[in-house]
């Protein structure tokens, strides 16, 4: 039973829709979160809070997590914005920023005068037509327009309904301007990769068969088991990411070769269990359930 | 020379970007465009103004284009909110509209109460965060989501630069809820058959070879001509469309079987001439040189 929840060391968990349910008003936790990270913490198991929230600086971020009663620190999130500096700076790239206001500081060390290259998240209100022209008219300007998006998200989930997330803007700006973004944020491996690295957990390392299912939960998950023992593919011995977004969680993470199971909280919805590409190695109805079912194999 | 402009019986124009560049102040004619249009009517060939103009009426665009000196009337345009009305009645579809203010009169008569469907047109500062939202809700409501699109344009010019279009939005809401819209807006092939129908000329006309280029035209157009002459292709014989938009004019007009040419005007980019999929039968400075050049062979 939870063959999917054995021998774990590392856990990655998604925040918006795990966590807690964002909104205007700041959101609220989850029932039985708070608990659940405090759970993990005094397990000794290794942990990373892995979010696409590109609303706001990680401080900020952290300290509306702290406000809702999270054990949560800024050393512990891996976010789109950090990366996204990264590739700047390794590419000597120049960005005209279409975010949203709260995130413009993690750019503070940026050069973004005279631009070269365009930077796309959450921007919300900020997803203007005035704003959404100014960002095209960069992109179609440049003899080799890069667009740079914080994610790729579809829509997410706040308290007062769901709102289009990054990745329908970057496709807009994809179109108009005939060209592919570079996507920082999940599911890109290289997001995925920087959380491990950041958890010390070496990606090269390649698990035996302990965490195979087995039973019931056999035939649900063996699509997504059989794409995971592909070979050539390394998996991660012991890292379970759970998250609520099919294919940004789940499908991002089992593309490192990592474990992943799915909340029923926040943006899933029923018709998810039928995707068509990514299949979770599990399903629970919330972290809750997911770690006491992953602590209780680490103490039989 | 200019075998192109050979034996033409009846013209399509696209009227932004070939009659007039818009703007906030109601835009500008393009040099000779008015006398064109006048000696198109006095040569006797056929005519229709071909628009995927969705920022107003067909009442209210046509005023705008007199009150730039051009002969027209509402009769003369096809364009794209007619004819979703036509599709929303026989389908019984009850429209969340996404659309420019100054159109919605042309959706009076339809039921837009409890909506099944959403249609977007280039609603311009209306594509605000909060109505794209606001339509994404609708469809991702419904079990069955119908998108229709007046248009699949990328952007156009005004005179204060060049501005997204329909297109690059109905693609962002496709990607938010995996979905495939449906265009009734140029390239539509049943936009340019209403056309022709409205025009009284007969699809299933096939030509002969009295339209083939030659000489320096023959290595220019040569892979444009190779899709027209397809086995099984209709051609509209003596039908030439005038665009500046080589997807939506010319690659949709060539796909019914007519002769398209672009002008170098309105929204034409050099980098139009290497388009991968689309060849112009011929490239013309303005309006006024196409018309020039066809009534020169209607004269030999």
């Amino acid at each position: 039973m939870a063959a999917w929840a054995r021998a774990a060391r590392a856990l990655l968990l998604d925040v918006s829709g795990v966590l807690y349910d964002s909104g205007g008003d700041g959101g609220a936790p989850i029932a039985g979160s708070v608990q659940a990270v405090r759970k993990i913490k005094a397990s000794g198991l290794k942990l990373r809070f892995c979010t696409n929230e590109t609303q706001a600086t990680r401080e900020k971020f952290v300290k509306k997590l702290q406000g809702l009663g999270f054990d949560i620190s800024v050393d512990e999130v891996t976010a789109p914005a950090p990366a996204a500096c990264r590739v700047l700076k390794e590419r000597n790239l120049r960005p005209h920023l279409l975010v949203h206001n709260d995130v413009v500081p993690e750019f503070a060390e940026i050069d973004k005068a005279n631009p070269n290259c365009v930077v796309i998240g959450d921007a919300a209100d900020n997803f203007s037509y005035a704003n959404l022209n100014e960002a095209f008219r960069v992109l179609i300007g440049l003899e080799n327009p890069v667009l740079i998006s914080l994610g790729r998200g579809r829509y997410y989930k706040e308290t007062d309904g769901l709102k289009l997330d990054v990745g329908a803007y970057m496709k807009a700006l994809e179109y108009a301007c005939d060209i592919q973004a570079e996507v920082v944020g999940k599911p890109a491996k290289m997001f995925f990769e920087s959380a491990l690295a950041e958890l010390g957990v070496q990606p090269q390392q390649t698990s035996g068969e302990s965490w195979r299912c087995t039973g019931a939960e056999e035939s649900r998950s063996r699509e997504g088991r059989r794409a995971a023992a592909a070979p050539g593919r390394v998996k991660i011995l012991g890292t379970i990411m759970i998250g609520d977004d099919i294919v940004n969680d789940v499908g991002g993470a089992q593309q490192c070769g990592m474990r992943a199971v799915q909340v029923r909280t926040g943006k899933y919805r029923p018709s998810d269990e039928n995707h068509p590409q990514v299949k979770p190695d599990a399903y629970v109805n919330n972290l809750a359930e997911a770690v006491d079912l992953i602590l209780q194999q680490l103490h039989e």
